[in-house]
């Protein structure tokens, strides 16, 4: 039975803060320092480069990945961390183009986060053969699947809007053509059951910074179906992904299983903060998770709806078809959200009108999420952003 | 004035241990735990998402590179940090290549770190387009240089023997045959002066967690001419090094200048740990760090030679010819390096025979390095290696 308090409990939350924006970064779980403090001062400091057999940072990024794997349905075995979503994408990709020699083109969506595209792009244009990127609208996707794909790469929840592609239908279309299904999970994992074996997909990849809650820059995992785990074959490749990295082989042998997608030196710092952050999820039911995530963002549109009547929801409608977030337009998202953190409500703005805000069951109450929705209809109606200082455009937002 | 006796006091040392293996993992720097728990709970922890403007979490890459620059003879703006080293040489090595479209070899040696010759090997793979990876022994870089080459992609020191490229040299000899000249100072960054801009080298590449102590899986640098750092184009590319990051556009266009080789984002945990290790090179002499690291070293092959003279010094001599390591070989290398271990000096074993010692005048003492040969030759001449636990292998070492 998944306790909301105890999860809540496990966080260092600040005071006065309501937080809906887990979705871009999680917060600080408590003991995470600590954790951290004591992996510098204890093994780093006391058994130097011993540290890497004696206290396991050799073996972490599949240890974390064993545990990241049952969030994510994917079978024991299959996941490693490392380096970047970004970087994971660019391994996963290049991967599967080489699997499918015949095949030119990599389908992708115009709600993909831009640096999957970035990856699929840059990529296309090194190798120089002939690969296309078509990127078509997220409701096309399923038309657009057909026999001239070596691979489709989709996010499986759109970092604007919320909305969830269906990943078993989807995968199941590719694999119809003769594609290869690529998930990028950066808002799924945590967010909501995902099911990697049960839907078939070939490859996935994902974050640790946001509903994970692994802290700023956090490690990525990237999961290889059992099936091709012992064929595939990344682009990027690097000594700990050898088959024997300490015998020091002048070629590239990959190793056996998930192990051949690690690159170099594992970020021990950054693992071990995310090690803390999944002690959280020990006994948390990700159906529980889901449900809470629901009855939190349809408490919120709700309320949103009543006081703000004419605001336009650029999430979808039915919970079934969003992910953990909810989305709405106003030409002046950016001020409004700018107003709204000044009031201790933080969202996030998303280029060119969107105000985003993520639910997060483990750690934020019904009471927050509907004063939430009380004070973004307050600036909004008393046009509370219409100040100068909620007006500037920070360069980073 | 570089005072050693402050750098020493600067780092956590375990008691009773002599550590020959800073060119590996350089120790825990004081204070450095203390900071990354201030950044995980006064920043991640209070300050949330707000951590990426108002922490400086955004720029940290380019603020730390910045540090890194004068330690390597670099133009200020023309270092950035992220990823490991292999992702670096990675990106380094195909934008040289795209630099270079008529020319199809890259050069590299036999004394490269492996991983750089794997991503050199999957590279040109994946490019499958005529490129090829010739390897030749070291000594017969400078000869091999012609006009067929693209690219050189060298590691300044060797990390079996410590032998020394001569970057200048080899750079001009690159040039002069139009090819382009990719360094790794993986075991020079910290360990002597470079001079990167003076050499003219087009792209270099590093990492952190050895010389300059930054911890274990710390992230690695890349540095990019000026003169190229409008036109570099890494095959692998990701939003933090987009123009516009946070304008979501769809295609990627390069950020101006060294930030494009930025991909996703950072390790605010392991660069906040290096900036805590950048501290202690505040005021110390690169110069003065070479003059006392060819002090121990030298000292340490005398007192070897004088005890143990039939054991073959696998580095060159000449401490010109040598970075800051000494090897030296033996069949039962292994073994040797694990009963020292055991007496508390800490050195390392590289496939298939060498031993190797690490000199990082920061923190290693003249007395220190004294006793190690001692011990290192009582080892060595009462067989006491030749004990059951010193000779099973161990899978990782």
């Amino acid at each position: 039975m998944t306790d909301f308090n105890q999860t809540r409990a496990a966080f260092d939350l600040p005071e006065g803060v309501i937080y809906l924006d887990g979705n871009s970064l999680g917060p600080l779980p408590r003991g995470a320092a600590e954790r951290v403090g004591r992996m510098m001062t204890q093994e780093w400091g006391s058994l130097l480069i011993r540290g890497w057999n004696e206290a396991g940072w050799y073996v972490q990024p599949r240890r974390v990945g064993d545990r990241i794997a049952p969030l994510i349905g994917a079978e024991p075995g299959s996941v490693v961390m490392g380096d970047t979503l970004s970087i994971k994408v660019f391994q996963a990709l290049s991967a599967a183009v080489a699997m499918r020699p015949g095949r030119r083109v990599i389908l992708s969506d115009s709600g993909n986060f831009p640096s999957d595209l970035y990856v699929a792009q840059e990529l296309v244009a090194a190798l120089d053969r002939g690969l296309e990127l078509r990127i078509v609208a997220p409701e096309e996707v399923e038309t657009a699947i057909d026999d001239t794909l070596a691979a489709t790469l989709l996010t499986e929840v759109d970092y604007r809007t919320g909305r969830l592609h269906d990943m078993a239908a989807l995968t199941a279309r590719a694999h119809a053509a003769g594609a290869l299904a690529i998930w990028d999970l950066a808002h799924s994992a945590g967010a909501l059951p995902v099911h990697l074996a049960e839907a078939g997909a070939d490859f996935a990849v994902g974050c640790t910074y946001k509903y994970l809650n692994g802290g700023p820059g956090a490690p990525a995992f990237i999961y290889v179906a059992p099936r091709h785990a012992e064929t595939a074959r990344p682009a990027l490749a690097g000594w700990m992904g050898h088959a024997a990295p300490f015998a020091f082989d002048p070629r590239w042998i990959p190793a056996s299983g998930i192990e051949r997608m690690r690159v170099g030196t594992p970020p021990v710092l950054g693992l071990t903060a995310l090690e803390a952050a999944l002690d959280i999820w020990e006994g948390v039911s990700l159906d529980a998770v889901r449900r809470e995530s629901i009855r939190l963002s349809e408490a919120f549109i709700a309320a949103v709806a009543t006081r703000l009547p004419g605001l336009p929801l650029a999430s979808p409608r039915a919970p079934e078809h969003r992910g953990s977030q909810v989305s709405f337009r106003h030409p002046e998202a950016y001020a409004i959200v700018q107003a709204l953190i000044a009031r201790g409500v933080i969202g996030d703005f998303r280029a060119p009108d969107i105000m985003r805000f993520g639910f997060t069951p483990l750690y934020l109450t019904l009471a927050e999420v509907e004063k939430a929705a009380g004070l973004l209809a307050d600036v909004v109606l008393t046009e509370a952003w219409n100040q100068p200082e909620f007006r500037v455009r920070a360069q980073v937002t």
